[in-house]
């Protein structure tokens, strides 16, 4: 198994996951990889949850302050969770135990743009960052390292951390050396310089990771795979929304707005992003490009097909099937899809300059075009902004997509005002759910107020709205954006004491 | 007076304010200069409000789409507000005539970025543009322009219009030329490029503006001031928000997160700001820089007395005074400032390369952190958001200043939901009251409202906040962000029925 490590300094450290763990102590700042469910390390975590809860049952406290890139999995958020180890996480996550606790008001969560993670950290503004547990692929005979199925923050936890625990994961396919473009010319203000990136394939960087071998505390070699769920098949309503996007499309190149290849897609992860994707395959486009944060089994088929030419992301979140596909055809995709830091592929610098085509998902919108991405009633976190702010606000579309109702239709999804705003009026320009399409492009909040409810809002909640609408440009103190302030929260109210939001 | 038209195309295209007036028809969008009272065209606006009067007193409609740089005057925005000659209205106003009618509910009104107004109109996300109607303070003998005390967007008008009116104002200072830096580089994605400034005070353009002649409808000679009041003197209030900001900023140089000239200053409008500057020079700062919309008479003393080394901004919006001490040192400013389109100085690429601190006013900010920077009572406009979101996104530090309350303590400026959203959570690292300041980065939302009431909120309303979010934090639902949604915009509620937030 060993011939994925390939420095004798890093053979020297080879160690169990225990004995690395043991290494973590109460109170660090730990930066793990991780991002939407890949790339994360598989051993060290769950062996450190089991000092925890020893820690724990001696009566003495354990808890880390704990970075990632975005979602792990149950094995590293789940796990360290459930001991009762994290004091405090950022950024994205989406572990039913990790959140469970975040809600319970018994973890402290910190929502922060991807993009942002980065130099936060090396601003200082996230503290020290006491040690890094990172996964690879492999690490070469010069010390260097082939990173994951994910790059996240690693650079930056392997840059700042003070010691360094590597998971080599011989189960990642060996196919990933020479997918990666690190990219180490960032620098601190005053000294930063352009980034030189022009079009999503450009590589900008070095294939591998860079490590300070005085750093290293421990290696350890493990051998399981990403846990990733299968797709939902698509079903009637993304399609649905797939349609009526695939539609504006066609209609913005009539226009003479956008170029038959369209512009570099950004898609949120899921069942909706993946149907308009398969979508816009299916209406005929190609020639197209991504510029994204993850790479998911829709668009892989869709660079399988030659659809999409060239896909820059920061992670490869595949299901057991994506992975056969993906290395089955290893050499097509290699050379069409370029993994980078979370830093570059989420940087406002290079997505105002590509010009993508923003498409996330939402919780809710409000008639105004205010997007609520994160939480339930205002109070809940789900899983968190994640990159939409990195894209919504500098795109060239910020298109948001949902079902106009969720709960089997106890919660609209169009609703008087958001309990929470992640995305504000100045940041949306298109909102879709299965209804139809509302392009806020240009307009006033009154103006964008009827067309999201003639367009979005599902018929059974479109009267209310309408009601809410017209009694508030009737009674409203200032009718720019006009409210009944008593009631602008009560749908989200209602939901929480009786379970539906109009009784 | 005509020495300032050296061209004889232009010449011959000289008319009176009421003839170029009469080529603007009803249902035109028009993009006028101006940006924050400095440079807007000083008599067709009026000449045109005479026209659309006599238009409704015959019963004919005559309203504009109307696009400018920001703010800009009672003769312009105030004018043709009063004669019901705008239908709408993008982006940044300030004029009372205008703002009353938008939030009577007579005129829609679009708040947009001020950094993305410009390409918005490239992709033709704003329609057509009809006609362009621009100040400049002089015509070369090539025919290129030289701009006047504003850039803003009107490198756009010009380019993209179908048809343009120039003034030519005698009244603006000679010295303006060489001033300013225009920036031919954009492009549509996907062929733009990166944009090469990497100094606060480097010039990447050219200092004159280009006009196609053939497009030429009309030009005007004026002569009469930007109309700008005086600064109300620096107030205690003002002074302790500027102590606790510069205090913040000594402590960060002595932890290694700033270097002792800081970063390119970004600062709002009016007092506060006028009184971080004072505060920064007083304190003795220098070598500082500034990167930021508008320098106004503080920032212009600053720059005289060498605290300030480069200054970069879309406007110079000074008082009589402040004309008056840049004409008398022309060739001290010259060197020191540039002035560029708004699209520039308030592009995300360059906002975040060069780290910006950036500070802004604000309205209210809850306890967890989001910030409205626009409405009263979440339902009529004040002026808009500026360019506060290109700033406070992709700044270094992002800062937000208020009195902790308003209108003679009736009003909390810390609330415990925000009426309206402008920036979110996830982009606010300090907010300053005369009370105290609140360091936001790396917390939780509990965090965070632990420390906005305790350092920011006004003793007479702290116990209530903390009455609030204690109970909050113990009925909430979900705990992440606690909130009683029934009561969580009473007090804005209780403001409008009972004039005070807390009876």
């Amino acid at each position: 198994m060993t011939d994925r490590i390939r420095h004798p300094h890093f053979r020297s450290k080879l160690m169990p996951a225990d004995q690395a763990a043991a290494q973590i102590m109460p109170g660090m700042t730990v930066g793990m990889s991780g991002f939407t469910g890949a790339g994360y390390p598989k051993e060290v975590p769950a062996a450190l949850a089991s000092r925890m809860e020893q820690a724990h049952a001696r009566g003495s406290d354990f808890k880390l302050r704990l970075l990632t890139g975005a979602s792990t999995a149950p094995e590293l958020d789940g796990e360290l969770a459930k001991a009762g180890g994290i004091d405090f996480r950022l950024p994205y996550q989406s572990d039913p135990e990790l959140r469970a606790r975040i809600n319970q008001g018994k973890i402290e969560y910190m929502d922060i743009h991807l993009g942002q993670v980065a130099q936060y950290a090396w601003f200082g503004f996230l503290g020290k960052i006491d040690m890094a547990v990172i996964e690879v692929s492999a690490v070469l005979d010069d010390g260097r390292l082939i990173p994951s199925t994910s790059v996240g923050n690693n650079k930056t936890w392997l840059d700042l951390a003070d010691k360094v625990i590597v998971e080599v994961n011989a189960e990642q396919p060996d196919g990933l050396d020479g997918m990666h473009d690190i990219y180490y010319g960032t620098a601190l203000p005053p000294h930063r310089k352009p980034i030189p990136l022009v079009k999503p394939g450009d590589r900008i960087g070095e294939p591998y990771l860079r490590l300070d071998p005085s750093k290293i505390m421990g290696v350890v070699e493990t051998r399981a795979p990403d846990r990733l769920g299968r797709f939902a098949p698509t079903d009637e309503t993304s399609r649905r929304i797939a349609g009526h996007l695939v539609e504006f499309f066609r209609h913005e190149i009539r226009q003479g707005r956008l170029g038959e290849h369209l512009l570099p897609l950004q898609s949120g992860v899921g069942n909706i992003a993946n149907a308009v994707l398969l979508g816009l395959r299916d209406g005929g486009f190609e020639g197209l490009t991504a510029f994204t944060e993850v790479i998911q089994d829709g668009m892989l088929d869709l660079i399988r097909t030659n659809t999409i030419l060239a896909a820059s992301a920061t992670a490869l979140s595949l299901s057991p099937e994506g992975i056969q596909q993906f290395v089955g055809n290893l050499e097509h995709y290699r050379r069409r899809i370029v993994l980078r830091p979370q830093e570059i592929s989420n940087h406002a610098e290079l997505i105002r300059r590509l010009g993508c085509i923003a498409i996330n998902g939402m919780v809710e919108a409000d008639i105004y075009g205010n997007i609520n991405s994160t939480h339930v009633a205002g109070t809940s976190i789900i899983n968190g902004i994640g990159g939409s702010g990195d894209f919504a606000r500098s795109g060239f579309l910020s298109c948001f997509v949902t079902p106009s109702t969720a709960k089997d239709g106890a919660i609209s999804c169009i609703t008087p005002m958001v309990s929470h705003t992640d995305h504000t009026e100045h940041d949306v320009s298109i909102i879709v759910t299965e209804q139809g399409l509302a392009d806020l492009r240009g307009l006033s909040p009154k103006q964008r107020a009827r067309l999201i409810i003639d367009n979005c809002a599902h018929p059974s909640y479109r009267p209310l709205l309408q009601d809410y609408f017209l009694r508030a440009c009737h009674q409203s103190g200032g009718k720019h954006t006009p409210h009944v302030l008593s009631e602008a929260l009560a749908w989200h109210q209602r939901y929480l004491t009786r379970g539906r939001m109009v009784v």
